[in-house]
């Protein structure tokens, strides 16, 4: 029994990945489950998650369990806002209480964007990075100087909601030309509609082929998401800028597309060759549960 | 004789200011000069500041000299580069070891905007914030959980070269469409020509008298100042964005105007109006040489 194993549930719209991992970030443990609908209903399959790995791991698991989960969270509280799969918008549901009190350990609530950066920064041994989640949507996670950057209102890396293009798209949040119009799996989706494959892997397959009108979609899409890399570079100029979420199941072509749209666009801008933004460019390890991992991590956070 | 009296130059285009400061900010000395042409001379001129502030305060002041000044700074090394009044672009210019040897202390050098908005921080007892330096150009210095972000490349704030418009102008550093072409001193300048007046000045007033080709003008600069702030406020979430720079000389009716463009831009997003950005913004405290006052502080951050 060993009692610093580490306990990380990545809560997903449709799955939720519980892990068990060493400090060192190996994984003892993996139980996949399907994400109900509902607060407690979700509350009650993640403490099933937890149960499963103490009986797989035959430790007592009681230190923090660490949750990253979509939607606002306020880490302090351990309250989730906005998660629309739990049925939960507009109140608070004390997510990490009602965890705590099922399990019996303490718990630990993140979003699920800022979990992965942690679980990123662990398995890549970087400290100082800016992860973008390209998914649904597009977020970003800052670890700067080793530290999460959360902001003030929960609201740091919501980057996919600062608008680039007054020409551009309505955004679901009410503004126009979002980031997240152009640079996010919704864009790819609606601008190859395809059914059986992720969008993303069919655009990038596509292209790959010799489709122009495919490569004319994957390029646009690269271009957009350079541009998130470009807003954080001049922003907080992290070391690294990790590209996952979703999309980067594509692999790293995906890296390989929007390093060589920022290199066009350094193409008549000395100043910004001079930042060597393609070359700080990194895919997320695709073969590791970075946002269960992360998730375990939060325990070590301060909140 | 104090030995912790700080002692901090503000090293401008045209003038160099110098302070002597207690510990909590308050100015024992000032001493302003005009900056010469000329690497060397600006070492010999600001080397003529600390003595004259030594003479003044009949203290020996050989702690450690802070010094903020436009350009990209190394401040690891105290070097400094593409700064057109010095005489210094392309070649590191090593201004700290110079003007050590000078005034037989150590000497602590960052841009002057990082310098500001360290003054900022002791001045408001704000430890979490981002200025804004509205000035020939726009430029921002970030305080996160009480610490200066400086970025890996010292690039961090550069977002006056965040590009927000593909349809903008044309900017000097071979971009289009950058938040500075339309949020700066020079912007405004551009759109109203004057002699004698700074064009900001000449700008609220003429808006203030009814002018509406002004208001125009007022409100264009103070939409495009708002897209900083939610650029800002989107990545690093700050508790308080504080306005700066030469067009914060204009006053509080500067503040008005951008709170007054951020609501306007909420006004089709409940996810920004979530956000209470016109309830962060702050002026810049125009009493106080914060510049200087902060480039004393450089002595006790983190190089």
């Amino acid at each position: 029994m060993d009692p610093v194993t580490m306990v990380g549930l990545d809560i997903g719209a449709t799955k939720m990945l519980g892990v068990a991992a060493t400090p060192d970030g190996d994984v003892l443990a993996e139980v996949l489950a399907t994400t109900p609908v509902g607060g407690e209903e979700v509350v009650a399959a993640a403490a099933s998650v937890v149960a499963e790995l103490r009986r797989r791991t035959g430790e007592a698991l009681d230190g923090t369990v660490g949750v990253g989960i979509p939607g606002l969270v306020d880490a302090g509280r351990g309250a989730l806002k906005h998660a629309v799969n739990l049925g939960v918008d507009a109140e608070w549901f004390p997510i990490g209480d009602l965890l705590a009190a099922r399990v019996g350990a303490k718990v630990a609530v993140d979003n699920d964007v800022n979990a992965a950066a942690l679980g990123v920064a662990k398995i890549t041994g970087h400290d100082d990075l800016v992860y973008l989640s390209l998914g649904t949507g597009l977020a970003a996670a800052s670890i700067l100087d080793g530290r999460l950057r959360r902001g003030v209102r929960g609201a740091a890396g919501e980057i996919g909601h600062i608008p680039v293009d007054p020409a551009g798209r309505k955004c679901q949040c009410g503004q126009v030309g979002c980031l997240e119009t152009a640079a996010s799996g919704s864009a790819i989706a609606e601008a190859w509609p395809v059914t059986g494959t992720p969008p993303a892997q069919a655009v990038f397959d596509a292209a790959a082929d010799g489709d122009l009108r495919a490569v004319a979609v994957r390029d646009e899409f690269a271009a957009r998401v350079a541009d998130a890399v470009r807003v954080v570079a001049l922003t907080v100029d992290p070391e690294t800028v990790v590209l996952g979420g979703g999309v980067a199941q594509v692999g790293d072509r995906l890296r390989v597309a929007v390093a060589h749209a920022l290199a066009e666009q350094a193409a008549d801008s000395p100043f910004l060759r001079s930042l060597d933004l393609p070359g700080r460019l990194e895919l997320v390890p695709l073969d590791v549960p970075v946002a269960a991992l992360g998730a375990a991590l939060l325990a070590e956070e301060p909140r």
